[in-house]
């Protein structure tokens, strides 16, 4: 089965110089099979007429916590009434998620990813993270397995309440029999190395133990204040380092002269009414950077890659071109996947149809539900 | 025909104190007939169970520019680059719209409408001023009294560009020919009173001659610079004042002591990295506060109330629970309309059904899709 979508305005490929117009895009299967010129497109069985508006790949959100139970709005409303956020917040979660059910957690997540499609993701990395107990994070890794092949072991979250004081044990705990349990179920390993979460040293032994079991490293780090969690991702060649809030320049530099990708969540500063981290001087000194949503109950509970495109684009000095780039290839790289993030042949087929002539609209027309119709896997979703 | 919705979690009625718990809402025709405990309510035809999630009033947006051809797509990214929002760009829209066919404009404004009804706006005011030729502004707003009853003149949007260095005549135009000939089509009249585009005497002028025509005023003013414009308005009498970006002391005393509602619209902040105006100063002073989209192609391209609701928490200092009440009453107030904006026995059946437990998630959630159903006069709509 083929389908042909053409007469596409503006199509971002993410490949060369610039979109193309008058574009076409073909379909086989799962796979783009042929991008070229609307006017020399091969004949398909379905066609779909993009009528001039613009195309771009699929959403690839590299960083969201979508298995958990509860939110925590009343929270939120205190902090814009002036409270400041902190990292503790996530326990409150952590007893709602460990109260629910499987079924009530599938559920929840469910939502979050029909939510997150008719939005144009077509890719979501999930971490744990919210369960902190070795079956629980066992858990939150295999429901997450269920729906992404792109699973994030976050056991490191935060300590605990019932491991206060006694973090270096928890991180035992983390680096042994929870990891033992979880593994199996996860593609990569994450730490939250800030104050409040786990130090350096702590963090250190997490992602080591985590590759050691063949996972791979990525880090949220920098969020809350600076620290030197940029630069243990980059000696450990972590695929990324999230948030980046607050860089120095010698992490700047680090990521420069490194793979790994710097993924910000524009999502979690708009929520916390944190400053928002410098997207140009980190794109001009030569850094890779990725947007993706954050999407958590406590710091960014947004879903919305448009709104983190439009948000980045006017608070973090990226250009419409450039947001759209770090929402699309940018997660790919972030979760080192060359299958996805472009619109080539032999590409996975996950397209964006938008209801706008360009992508530039995204961060034109904030807040605007602009996805027209998605398909993933070749298969229309939307 | 009778609808009743029960089972709501959380409903903002903008009357008396605070939301309603576990309530109902029951429709006849086009009205609201009973408002309730969900426990007591009376029987109906059709029952919609909302599964204990929040109902709020149709979104109010009381400022809009909707009949209108092209974009500016190329100048919201040159801004973004840097180069600064100057009024005159609506001449580009100006060329674009005098070329457009009234079907071309029809189009486009029905579309405009369906994509503001899918995120909860049941009642919109739309401005002329992109004909600015006693023919175009003639059409303009016989083209939006076709879909609103809310339609302003705005003849005095800019000088077009064959007045320019000429903009007294101009004004002679607007308050002559061009106000006979819109006058039955609208039931407000509206001036850009700014500094590039008119001063505080001709605006004078605009409004005066409009109230003759027994049309009622309301006014853009202090959007690029504090000015005169507030005061005028307010001395005029005017339902609103629009953007308030510049507000002195004086201003902000006039409005507290005047009927004048302050309209905020922080979608124009965002999209031209204008500083955002200190809503709860205002609201603290007294000052009736609402917000709107500005939806137009040059500063403010988004059409979502939750987006602007976001971003007035966010940004401008006001709770989730002020920014629901003025993108809702406050809108009504500034249309100084009494039948819709809350949710009450006797008030038009404007409501939306939120994917949500509570109103604070329009802003605790920014960016996603959280309009779950939404009933204007009576009828489901989305």
């Amino acid at each position: 089965m083929s389908t042909l979508l053409t007469n596409i305005g503006e199509l971002t490929t993410n490949v060369g110089d610039g979109p193309l117009r008058d574009a076409a895009v073909l379909i086989d299967g799962d796979r783009i099979s042929w991008v070229g010129s609307a006017a020399e497109a091969p004949p398909a069985a379905d066609v779909v007429d993009a009528a001039g508006r613009a195309v771009i790949p699929g959403f690839v959100d590299s960083h969201s916590h979508l298995v958990f139970a509860g939110d925590r709005a009343a929270e939120f409303e205190a902090r814009m009434a002036g409270q400041k956020y902190a990292a503790g917040g996530i326990r409150s979660t952590v007893a709602a998620t460990r109260a629910a059910t499987d079924d009530e957690l599938r559920a929840r997540l469910r939502g979050f990813l029909d939510e997150m499609l008719a939005q144009g993701t077509t890719t979501v990395e999930i971490k744990s993270g919210y369960g902190l107990s070795v079956s629980d994070e066992e858990r939150l890794v295999r429901l997450a397995a269920e729906v992404t092949p792109e699973v994030t072991f976050l056991g490191a979250h935060v300590v605990p309440a019932e491991y206060a004081e006694r973090a270096d044990e928890y991180v035992d705990l983390v680096v042994g029999p929870m990891l033992d349990a979880a593994a199996a179920h996860s593609r990569w390993v994450d730490v939250f190395c800030e104050t409040g979460a786990f130090t350096v040293a702590q963090s250190r032994r997490v992602l080591e133990a985590g590759i050691a079991r063949g996972l791979m490293p990525r880090v949220h780090a920098s969020q809350l204040g600076p620290g030197e969690g940029v630069r243990l991702a980059v000696e450990l060649g972590a695929a990324s380092v999230d948030h980046g809030t607050y860089l120095t320049g010698e992490d700047v530099a680090a990521l420069a002269a490194s793979d790994t990708v710097l993924t910000l969540l524009p999502g979690v500063e708009f929520s916390t009414r944190q400053p928002y981290p410098d997207a140009r001087r980190l794109i001009d000194a030569g850094v890779t950077v990725a947007l993706a949503c954050d999407t958590n109950p406590g710091s960014s509970f947004t879903s919305s890659m448009p709104f983190c495109i439009a948000v980045a684009v006017r608070e973090m000095g990226m250009t419409p071109t450039e947001a759209v780039w770090a929402a699309t290839a940018g997660g790919a790289k972030a979760l080192r996947r060359d299958d996805i993030g472009s619109v080539a042949a032999g590409m996975r087929a996950d397209v964006v149809l938008l209801d706008a002539p360009t992508s530039i609209h995204l961060a034109y027309r904030p807040g605007v539900p602009l996805v027209a119709a998605v398909w993933k896997d070749g298969a229309r979703v939307r």
